[in-house]
C-alpha cells in the first residue's frame, strides 16, 4: 500500500466511526421506530389516528363565516365525519391577501364544533398565539411554511394537545422527522405527520405528491402519517385518485378542503370541493375502504 | 382608460388568440383524449394493457445469462405472468460500467420467452438497432434517458410493435405526452406510457414517484399508463407499498425488477427482488387486486 | 367563429383583466422598482449598502466565545471591513445540535463590535426576541428558514433597524419579493435582500447559487441585493470564484463565513475559511474590485 | 463493543474500500484533472478555447435562410468574432414545431462560414448524421437532450473534430463529466463542456444558471468550460449580467443567440438578441474583458 492509501483508509475509518455515532443519534431520536416499536395512536376526542383505521379530515381552506363553516360541518356530520379543519390564521405569500379571521375564526370553529359535535383542527402561526388558541382547538396544525419555525415547534412541544405537523415546501424526509423531534423532545408525543406535496419542476400540479414518504415515515417513526391531497395536487380532479393511492399505501387519514361555494372562496378557490363533490368523494372512498377491509 | 391600459388589453387579447391556437394544437394531438375518447388497448400476444385489468411486467434489470433469465421467467410463469422484461442494451452513466450483452442478450430473452411462453420487452437505445431487434422483442422499450431522443422516437414510430415509453428523468408531463406524439405521428399507436419517478431534491428515494402523473396522463391521453416501482424508489422496501398505490390509482400495469441473486447482479443490485421476495410481492398484490375487483 | 371559440375568447379577456389587476397590484408593491425608481441605500453606521460600492459582510457561522469573535473581528478590521456577522440563535435541523449562545452571543458580538469599531449583524428567529436584540445589533438578519415566518416579518417591519432578509431554501423570487413587502408594508424600508442558493437535485454543492436572481431582484425592486457565497456553495474552494461572479453581476455585497479554527467550529466546519484563507479571499476580491472600477 | 457495532464497523470498512476503488476509477477517468493536470486547449481553426482567453460563440437559434445567417455572420465579423453557431437539426418538444432545415441548414452555415471566414458549430442529433455533417461543421454540438444519448457520444468520440457537449436538462455534474468520458474513451479529446442552466422549481428564468458548475468542472476536468447564457436564462435582459458573471468566474467562452429579426424567428423568438443588441452586448463585455486583463 502507498502512504496515501493508508491515509485514505484511516480517514474512511474515522468517517465510519462518525457515521456510527450519527446512527446512534438517529436511533436515539424519540420519534424513531427504533426507540418505540409500536405505533403512536393520537386520540382526538375518541377518534383515533394511527390505530389502523383510516380517517378523513375535512373543512374549508379558510374560515370565512359562521354559516360557511356550519354548512360544511353539517355535510361532514351526515357522512359520519368528526374531524373539522379550517384556517383562521392564513400564511399568505402576499401581505395584501386575505390573512384569515384570526381569533374570531377560531371562535367560529369552536362554536360550530360544539354545536355539531366535531373536533377542531386549525393552524397556529406564532408561538404567542398558542396559549390563546388552546380553548378553541382540539389539534394544533403547524403549516408547511413553519415546519422549521423551531420556536413554534418548541412551544407546541410543551402543550397537552395533539399537533398536526405538515411537511415543509421542500423539506427532506430527514428534516421533517427532525422537526417532529423538536416537538417530542419538548414533551409532546401526540404528533401527526402530514405529507402535502413537495416543490419540484413539474407544474401540472401545484406540488408533487411524494407518496412514498408515507411508508418511509411509518418505517422510520412510530407516528401516524396522513396525506393532504388538496395541497399536494392543487387540482380538484386529482383529489379522488390521489386519496385512493393514499389509502392503499396505508395513510392514517386523508385531508382535503371543502367549501360551500368554492367560486367565491377567499383563498384557494380553484382546488376546494363543493358539498356535492365532497359527498361523492367520501362515498367513493368509503367503498374503497370497505373493499380494502375485506378478508 | 389610460393608453397603456388599452395597449395592455390588446396585448392580452393577442396572447389569448395565441393560447387559442395552442389549445387547438393540443386538441389535435393524436395521443390526446380529445382526439380519441376511448382507451387505446395494447395487445401483447393476447395480454391486454389498458383494458381495465392490471398487469405485471417483471424481470431482471440486465440480462446476464440464459440461466439467470430462465429462472426468473419460470418463477413468473408459476405466478401466471407472461410479460418478461430485461435489459440487453444498458445506458449507464459511466462508459466503464457494464453496458449489457447487446444482441446476445436479446437472443437469450427470445429463447427463454419461447421456451416458457412469455412475451419479451427490452430497451433499444439506437435507431440503428431497431430493425435488428424486431425478431427478438414483442415490445420495444424507450428508456428515460432517450425520451427526447427524437430520432429514435421517429424510428420506433414506423415499426409495427408496441412501444413502452418511459418518462424522462426530469421531463414534464407535457414533454412526456409530446414524446409519445412523436411516435404516434409516425404511424405507431401502440404506446404504453411509463411513470418511473422524477428527479427532485429528496434523496431518501432514488427518484420521486410522481403518482399523480397516472391520472393526469390517463385524462390527457387515451394511452395505457404503467408504473415502474423499482426505478421510482430504488428501494426494495418500498416496492410493495408503491405498487399498491399504483393499483389503487388506476395504473394499467406495475413494473418491477427481479433477479435470482441480486447481491451479484451486474447493475442495480440494491433494488432488485429475489425470487422469494418476488413471490411475496405478487401474492400480496393479487390479494389487493381481488379486493379492488369486488363489487 | 364557433360558439366555443367565442366563449374561450371571453374567458381569456376576463383572465386578461385579472392579470391587469395583478399587474397593478405588483406595480403598487412598496418594494417595487416601479413604485420607487431610485435605489434604496441602507446606511449601517456610515457603511452604505446599495450605493454602487460593493461591501463585504463576514464573520463566524456561530458565536462560540469572545476570543473567537474578537480574533475574526481584528482580522476583518485589518482588511478595512466593518460589517461583522455572527449567529447567536442558530436554527438547526436537529434539536440536539448546538443551538447557539442566544442573548449571551449577542452580548459578545456587541462588545467586540464596540471594542473594534464594527457594526453587528445577527439572526433573530422569534418575534419575541426582536425587542431584546435591538440594543445589541445594527442589522437584524432573517434566515432562510424564516423567510415566510410572517409574524417575524411583521415584527421586524415595525422596528427602526435595517433587516437583512435571506431567500428561503426553495423560495421563488416572487415569494422572496413578497416577503420583503411584508416588512416594508409594516413601515421598515431598510431592507437588504440576500441570495443564498436554492435547493435543487444537484449535490456537488450544498445549494445551487441562483446568480441570475441578483439582476432580477435589482430590476424588480429598489432594494440592495447581496450574495452569501458560503451557504450557496457549502464548499470553501468555491467561495472565491462565486464571489467574483457576484461582484461582476452587480451584487451590493458579498457575505461569507470566517472562523479562527474551522476544524473545531460548532457548526458548518467544512465551509468556513480560516484567517489566512480569509485574507487571501479579500485581497483577491479587492484586486477584482479595483479592476472593475477602472474606466 | 457489542457484536452489532463490530459488524457495523466492518461494513463501514468494506464501504470504505469500495469508495477507495471508486475514487481510483474517478482518478483514472481520461477527462479527469488528476489524469492530465494541464488544460486541454481546443483549437478551432486557430481560435483557441481553453488557453486563458475568453471567446464568444454566437449565432441564430435556428438556421432559417442564407440571408439570415449571412447578416448575423457579418455583424459578428465586424466585432472580430469567428465562431458561428446555428441550429440545422432542432430537437423540439413537439413533433409539429419547426425541426430545422437539416443538411440544407448545414450547407448554408458552411457557405456563409467560408464567405465570411468563420468557423461553424452546429448540433447533430443522430449518430447517422455525423459522417454527413463532417464536411460542413468545424465543431459538432451535442445538445442537452442528447447528453446521455450514449450511442451518439460514442460516434462523435471516434471522429477528428472538436465536440461541444451541453449539460443535460437536469444532469448532475458527475453525469456530465461521465458523458464527456464517453467521448474521450472513444478517442476524441477535443471536448468543450457547456453549462446551460438546469431545471429547477424557479420559473422567473427558463432554467437556473448553475454558475458554480464552471469552477467545479474546471477543477474536476482539464476541459474548457463555456456558458450558454441564452438557454440558462431564456431572458434577453439577463444575457449581459450573466455573461459578466461567466467571464468573472473564468468561463472559457460565452455563448448566446442573435437573430436579425427575433420577432419572426422560427424558434426561441423571445430570447434572441437583434443585431443592435448584439453589438451593445459584445461591446460591454469587451470593456469588462479589458478591465479583467489589467494588471
Amino acid at each position: 500500500f502507498e502512504v496515501s492509501t493508508i491515509k485514505f483508509l484511516f480517514k474512511e475509518i474515522f468517517k465510519a466511526s462518525l457515521n456510527l455515532q450519527n446512527n446512534h443519534q438517529k436511533k436515539e431520536m424519540l420519534v424513531s421506530r427504533k426507540m418505540q416499536p409500536q405505533n403512536t395512536i393520537v386520540d382526538i376526542n375518541g377518534e383515533m389516528i394511527g390505530d389502523g383505521s383510516q380517517r378523513f379530515i375535512m373543512g374549508p381552506c379558510a374560515v370565512e363565516s359562521y354559516d360557511q363553516v356550519k354548512s360544511v360541518a353539517l355535510a361532514m356530520k351526515k357522512q359520519g365525519l368528526t374531524l373539522l379543519r379550517g384556517g383562521a390564521f392564513k400564511p399568505r405569500t402576499s401581505p395584501y391577501d386575505f390573512q384569515g379571521l384570526g381569533e374570531r375564526g377560531l371562535q367560529i370553529l369552536r362554536k360550530v364544533g360544539d354545536e355539531v359535535g366535531m373536533s377542531v383542527i386549525s393552524e397556529i402561526v406564532s408561538s404567542n398565539d398558542v396559549e390563546m388558541a388552546l380553548p378553541y382547538v382540539d389539534v394544533i396544525q403547524i403549516g408547511a411554511r413553519n415546519m422549521q419555525n423551531f420556536e413554534l415547534l418548541k412551544t407546541v412541544g410543551k402543550v397537552d394537545k395533539p399537533v398536526l405537523l405538515k411537511r415543509g415546501l421542500s423539506a427532506t424526509i430527514e428534516e421533517f422527522i427532525n422537526a417532529a423531534e423538536y416537538i417530542m423532545a419538548n414533551g409532546n408525543n401526540q404528533i401527526i405527520l402530514c405529507e402535502r406535496g413537495i416543490r419540484t419542476y413539474e407544474k401540472a400540479t401545484r406540488n408533487t405528491l411524494d407518496i412514498s414518504a408515507v411508508p418511509i415515515l411509518k418505517k422510520e417513526t412510530h407516528l401516524p402519517v396522513i396525506v393532504d391531497v388538496t395541497h399536494s395536487t392543487g387540482r380538484k380532479d386529482l383529489l379522488l385518485p390521489t386519496a385512493k393511492a393514499a389509502l392503499a399505501i396505508g395513510a392514517d387519514a386523508v385531508m382535503a378542503e371543502v367549501h360551500p361555494d368554492p367560486a367565491v372562496a377567499l383563498s384557494d378557490s380553484a382546488q376546494q370541493m363543493n358539498i356535492a363533490e365532497f359527498n361523492e368523494f367520501i362515498e367513493e372512498l368509503k367503498v374503497l375502504q370497505k373493499k380494502l377491509a375485506l378478508v
